[in-house]
């Protein structure tokens, strides 16, 4: 990677969970540079204010900016869902967020165009999926539910047994009784629950990850500028956390289903 | 209050955890004024490193000492653990920490010297607890365990029925192995899961709560200053957060065990 990084896609998140879907990028454009930034220092988003949320992603935003970077991908659910308008306002290179590629599969791929939305309560709050689902569906009918001990439970390594089981039969309960024919896993920590929600839901539900969607939709606006990188070129991969890196690294290589090469922490306040 | 809130106690935790601090403080002390300030942007702690926890109490304890206060409780037991030592070094009023007060509780009620300990992978991983409890009575033999979900389920309300029971079974079952008698909640939440963790652990197993014990070590060192004030005096109780206070007011409630009378929004960079 050149020293500055110039011409990476950055990548940031409150901490691993975006590794779900840093995962799916470079899956699918395996040439391009990432940096990804995990703001591990004030993890989590989900359970804080849109104010704070938007305050804390436009630094994120800055830091990986003066990086060089030429697309930015939002990776957390809630920063997308509250503070995607400030981020479009301020940067001068796109901005992708995982709301609206999450949407628009779900919307896509259901039948009866009854659609569950499980997330963090920022998220649920926020309405964005709701909005998103209703734009690129109008006669869509969304239940949603906020399932905040599904992170904790992840990022324990609690992703099955009897815990977790109850746990989800608890929260999504009310969403089988709607019916649903699609659940959008709204939080980039869900898929490592995949299982347990999928047993809980029945095999009638499909569910749909943000990450994949939000991947080809980087992939588009890469291709539409004519900013692509050769699948050949030898990508390299950077990570930043803003707390140490120890645990970071540990829980992270559960996220990107591979080890991390090594993580620098840097600044809280980003100075 | 004088408006510079001049000689109230200051108060500090992570979030809403360190209200059951005030709630024993308020009991104890009912003559003084307190000043509470709840680090709600950059909640939790517990799973964070010593390096960031460290920074931020440093920053929660001058907002404080800029408003005039004679004492400190540091009344997160991860802030305790690990930011202790660097707070008593720049600061120039007393300052006490839950952990000591909690330990000397627990080693005077345990008649078999076998002592469980239970907290956040921060606290527990800090080792201080069981220098603590050493440091008290030397034939101590501590077992400690970390219980990550704890904190999510009691902010959940998820005090009573199978998810909490099934949780607090997987993290106890070694503890009650051990055949402790005493069992310090060395976290500010659990007294919050008080009945599934005593119903768990059985009816020969004592529950330490440290806020009780730090109320009553806060009422020796102001004793000894000359420094209290008269029970009949009317206290004022002012209440500071980093997020904005909504969801704080609504959680605090159930930690403080009567409503909140409000509370003021601080900038997350205390500037």
């Amino acid at each position: 990677m050149r020293p500055d990084s110039r011409g990476a896609i950055g990548v940031f998140d409150s901490g691993v969970g975006g590794l779900t879907v840093l995962k799916a990028l470079m899956r699918r454009l395996p040439g391009e540079s990432t940096l990804y930034l995990g703001d591990t220092a004030r993890v989590p988003y989900g359970t804080k204010s849109p104010e704070v949320v938007t305050l804390y992603s436009i630094k994120n935003a800055e830091f990986l900016l003066e990086r060089g970077i030429k697309l930015l991908v939002v990776a957390c659910n809630t920063a997308s869902s509250v503070a995607l308008p400030e981020l479009e306002a301020h940067l001068r290179v796109p901005v992708l967020g995982v709301i609206a590629p999450g949407a628009r599969a779900a919307a896509a791929k259901s039948r009866s165009g009854k659609i569950g939305v499980i997330g963090t309560p920022g998220t649920i709050r926020s309405g964005a999926y709701q909005r998103e689902l209703q734009a690129a569906r109008p006669d869509v009918q969304v239940s949603a539910r906020a399932c905040p001990m599904f992170v904790p439970l992840a990022e324990e390594g609690w992703v099955t047994g009897d815990v977790p089981r109850l746990v989800a039969r608890e929260y999504l309960a009310p969403l089988v009784a709607t019916g649903v024919d699609t659940l959008v896993l709204g939080c980039t920590h869900y898929p490592l629950l995949r299982d347990v929600i999928a047993e809980v839901m029945g095999p009638g539900v499909a569910l749909v990850d943000s990450a994949e969607a939000t991947a080809e939709a980087v992939a588009a606006v890469l291709a539409s500028k004519g900013a692509l990188e050769a699948e050949s070129r030898a990508a390299e991969h950077r990570y930043f956390v803003t707390d140490v890196p120890e645990r970071f690294m540990d829980v992270g290589a559960k996220f990107l289903g591979q080890p991390l090469s090594g993580a620098e922490h840097v600044d809280v306040s980003f100075g």
